[in-house]
């Protein structure tokens, strides 16, 4: 008995997203993509803006959408894309987050140390294309920038990528900050291609602007709000004490794939070489760990059991938000403070009170460029144009500092 | 030190809701009312509708904002509202589900028997009237119709609530099922009060008839999908076999929260009568549910891991819809088949294959009517009025026949 | 020097409206389709609505592409349609509207007698495609009904064509009557050809439905508001009264092209024979006949300077809806009134004091049906689908009755 | 007999705008405003965004709707607005562009020479106070700067007013340009009111970059899109060739309102001396405009008939834009080859062959700054906060050259 594999799927942000092929039908019925739908896009930022629950399986559907608009464009303007290239060009982005652990970021490097999702996302395509029979060869060599059409990787990573496009317009529409929303469909239309890089029509050039705007406002505005600062270093933290405690032997509610991490320290190398780290790795997701936490919360640890419960009862820390680094005066006073207001010294203040810093740059004009392409066959970065906003000055990496500390 | 208890919150479907009562703040940072960021409005939904991941946090915060804009429109129709009965009106919806467990309807009954979450949210709210020093005792009345200005309870509870009005508008929004929106502001326009009873003036028909319709193709499209009724029932086929079990003294992994309710069969009166039970309920949410269910897809008992991991996969049972009811035949074919190939005998069986029925009717006309306000002081039920299009016809609940069965 | 002939063009419903091929283009350049940018779609309904300004182009536009959606989705389920027809079924679409005259349906009949635009479009067709040597060929069978494929007529003109998907989907749009959007995309998901007839699929029953009582809601509410009804009547008895003046000597300024019509009666025997009335309809639209009322406004004749004046400067006659006839004597009694009041007598009050009736059905279940295609095979009309929504008392038209009447 | 002066109206891109005021409502009753709905708001951007359609009245209205919100949000943060301010400043916003004549800033000085439109307004507002025994006072007041609290007159005009807030969000909406659209709820929500002066919360900063952003790119995007330009040249060079054949005694088919200003040059100081001068602008809109455009397509004066034909059947000259000044030596190429062509000479090829600029400035740091109030009491030009994106070099106006001439 066989059944269809082609399948049609409501998406808020776009409408319908069409399945339209048995291998990508058959990536997205695997487990390891399914488990995408138990990882938040946006972490703790729902704490804040509590409409954005949104998962990494959207995300990456609605990515992968747009690698089908964009293919599409580009072809109608003459790029030479195989039906092949295509397919695969199109698995690349819908997995190009399949490394990522629970609650993305955030906990990158806390629960599994010295490891970046990109990698494991490598890691885990390999095993898929394994159990696959090599079906997903071309999708990876597109992935991983080895194959000789350089524009079909730029599509699904360099700043103008359908990974940016997809995560700034979903997580507009889901947080309700509409002033992050792109004209991606405009973006889109003057894609072109040019000596097989991605390139964008000279009249794109004030959508290109508005676009990193709005990816701008959305840092500073969404993914580095203070208050989602502050939540997301307490599940750090939380992680850290938690994981130590454990390595000293003491008991910890958790799954056997969280416990398998919270009793070792992992690293790269470790990680690819014993599969059972990937398979372990493939059973985490937000549910492990925010169940936990709410068990945690009645440690008797009261380190762990204090921040456990803040986070849970959404009680977080104080933070200030400075241009300028924090005085030490100031920490260490904080620190007196609540030492003899809690009892608690050394290092166990250390998750109460804490500094910390935040980086954005608005567009980077070392790496991946953007580059406009003039009706005189010129060539330019989106930088450098006549009377260009998103000049050299706007460039330079913004840091931010951060001082978290206790309501008293 | 004092903070401002004023809060402005970001919405996806109505742009910002303001808190602009202490009250109301605090009942917001209470720990009851955090516990519904962790429970989902639309269950299982997501498994075909992968955008519909909003809480039941934000629902309620939705529905308050309508209850505030509807007061408004109220009040400037001559309708009196104290400030006092405004706040609370606005509590009583903020509060209305707050007695939901996890996964909202569709683990009601099975968790925790025999008790409603409406029960259960009048239970959470004397707790919390109690801590407050009587501060909802009109909240409470109003939640309860038990207060002479019955439209405050007609705008919390009855076929034209604002509670309505939210969850098919952010359920639309969230699905993607634009079909379902509604035109709230132009309904909130419309409404008058008379006697004491919400109405709708003469010329807000077409809209009423607008959102019983969009109601309608909610329930069949969205809410009673055959896929979402699959998933929903193996959910609940899970907590059966699992309780089973735990009640055999079978070891089970659990949070202590839902471990509690997994070793006693709970009733309406032990558990307004205990409150160690209340205490644990409050403790519960979808994150208890998933992870166990996740550890559970290893678990010994073969029915209870195959379900577990079938759902986790979201490799759900096949499903037939019939407007009549399976016959005998059909289904003992299934059972031999599946007893042959699986060798699982008697009620081993039921969990695989089983049927059921869904039932949804467009409008009640025999309670809590939605009456019209014509010009001329006639009122008329909506399905009264000329050229109904809401007539006794629609108001017979539709009754569909589900049959599930394993992919072979 | 050759220019490309493909164009993108911004629409503010949806999004990007491409034109891809030669004849397209060179069919919008055309005088004949550029007049449709003066003619607008809703005619008076922005004296209740304010926003609704948009043209007959941007609609035909809308409906051009929406016939592009359709054709593109019915291929990828199987349709055949050749490049040819799909070319000539998008010209059918773009050039339905192309015989209408000013203010649209309002004064159809009344500058022009006895000709209706469907004829008048198909007098225009045919000079067109003579200019072009026969391109217009099939577009023409298409458009006329005459082509074996039967499903691309009716995606011209059927209870379910793109024409109607448009106009409720940009008058909503317009109007701000968000409660008319229809999910378009969705019902052109769920169209599919069978035995060369357009047909909808099964799941696709509750968006049929939807579509139907949006339609319902859009002309009772919108189309059919009293107020707009009333402004209408007022236009359509200026003209009647202004052609009166004309045909008895009288001079009124006009535009050439309007003067043509006031000064003779038409017919549809004349108007097809003699080209010289073709090729002065095609030089009249909004711009002539509003023109023409603001200065009428100063006109001798009070009965013609009242009406217009009245118009210009929206003090529009009063107006009574009715399920029943009014009776003769209220009639009467606001005739004398009004005569005592303004010295008028006789005919000249028929142009203040009159009553019409507004008509309009939800679905006729006799004609152009819209057809449900089971999955089993079996063909039911959407009003005889299990408890259909859409049933037979739903297909009877309601006719309401109206009075109108000067503000005393 | 009384009726109702309370009133709600449909707006798309707001929903519904109420009129809550007798005042404000005799005020849209009045034909100098109603005159209104018969000025396009962006004259001929509609030959390139058709569905760019609405008229100054949809404006007026919408910039009166964000009035009352801002005046709303400033009072609940302790701004005090009296009764009589608030309804003052409403109707300031509601008459700013009262003065506008035919297609808006196109046709200023060239029907009504030397007279700007904010003069315009200035005298019919003196006029309307008048007939109104004086209840616009304030309201003047405040449109002038003539009034204490200068916020209010810095919400009417500024370059943060409710004027700009609603021309962006309005043309965005109905060109589809979706770009433009800036969060004017979230801007709104940021305002405070310092000294008597309207500044800008801090965490308001990206918002109001964005809002500038969004103001740049509809200015090179939409208002100065090269062929609106061009379309707007065309109808000034007509206007100018046809009050030289007037001025010459040459007949010219015009409304009386158009003939007067068509026979004789006007200047501001008679027009504000002599009534009869605004009594015949008062009659003047885009009908008389166009109406009589189309019948001098067919005038005997070659230059005059053939820049109407090419206007009106959308046939635009061709134009090309730069950031230098063209090369005399290229116009001059030009005009030999027209003339050797058409048989045109000396000043009659100006009509078709001819160079201009267009100017903007994304944001003037000399004039109506945009203060933004930091928490610590400190104020800012929101070109001098830190990290500014809008910065000193953002702030020099862009210019660019265009030079029009005639396809082939």
């Amino acid at each position: 008995m066989t059944e269809s594999k082609r399948k049609i799927i409501n998406d808020p942000v776009y409408g319908f997203i069409t399945i339209d092929h048995p291998l990508i039908y058959d990536i997205i019925q695997h487990p390891y993509y399914q488990r995408l739908r138990r990882i938040s896009q946006m972490a703790l930022a729902c704490l804040v803006y509590p409409g954005a629950m949104h998962t990494r399986l959207s995300h990456s559907l609605g990515a992968y959408h747009l690698m089908g608009l964009a293919l599409r464009e580009l072809q109608n303007k003459g790029a030479e894309v195989t039906e092949e290239e295509n397919v695969a060009a199109r698995i690349a982005i819908l997995l190009h987050d399949i490394g990522h652990g629970p609650y993305s970021h955030t906990l990158e490097n806390t629960i599994v140390e010295d490891v970046i999702h990109e990698d494991i996302s490598a890691l885990i395509m390999e095993k898929m294309n394994e159990e696959m029979d090599g079906d997903l060869d071309l999708a990876i060599r597109i992935f991983r920038g080895d194959y000789p059409k350089k524009f079909l990787h730029q599509l699904v990573s360099s700043q103008l990528d359908v990974d940016r496009m997809d995560y700034l317009n979903r997580d507009s529409f889901y947080t309700g900050v509409h002033e992050g929303v792109i004209g991606y469909d405009r973006i889109i239309k003057m894609m072109i291609v040019y000596n097989d890089e991605l390139m964008v029509e000279e009249k794109g050039i004030h959508s290109i602007e508005k676009f990193i705007i709005a990816r701008r406002l959305m840092y500073w505005q969404v993914y580095l709000h203070k208050t989602v600062l502050c939540a997301e270093n307490m599940l750090i933290k939380i992680f850290i004490r938690a994981k130590e405690l454990a390595l000293h032997g003491e008991k910890l509610f958790a799954s056997p794939a969280l416990a398998f991490f919270m009793q070792q320290k992992t690293n790269g190398i470790i990680f690819a070489a014993d599969p059972e780290y990937l398979a372990h790795f493939c059973q985490l997701d937000d549910f492990d760990i925010l169940s936990a936490i709410k068990v945690w919360a009645n440690h008797r640890d009261s380190v762990l059991s204090t921040l456990c419960r803040w986070l849970i009862e959404r009680r977080l820390l104080k933070i200030k938000l400075s241009n300028n680094r924090f005085e030490t005066m100031e920490l260490e006073e904080m620190r007196e403070a609540l030492s003899k207001k809690s009892g608690l010294t050394g290092t166990a203040l250390d998750y109460f009170i804490f500094t910390g810093t935040a980086v954005n740059r608005t567009y980077n004009v070392t790496d991946d460029n953007i580059n406009i392409l003039f009706k005189n066959g010129e060539i330019k970065d989106i930088a450098s144009v006549d009377n260009a906003l998103i000049n050299k000055s706007v460039s330079i990496p913004i840091k931010k500092f951060y001082f978290c500390y206790p309501r008293v």
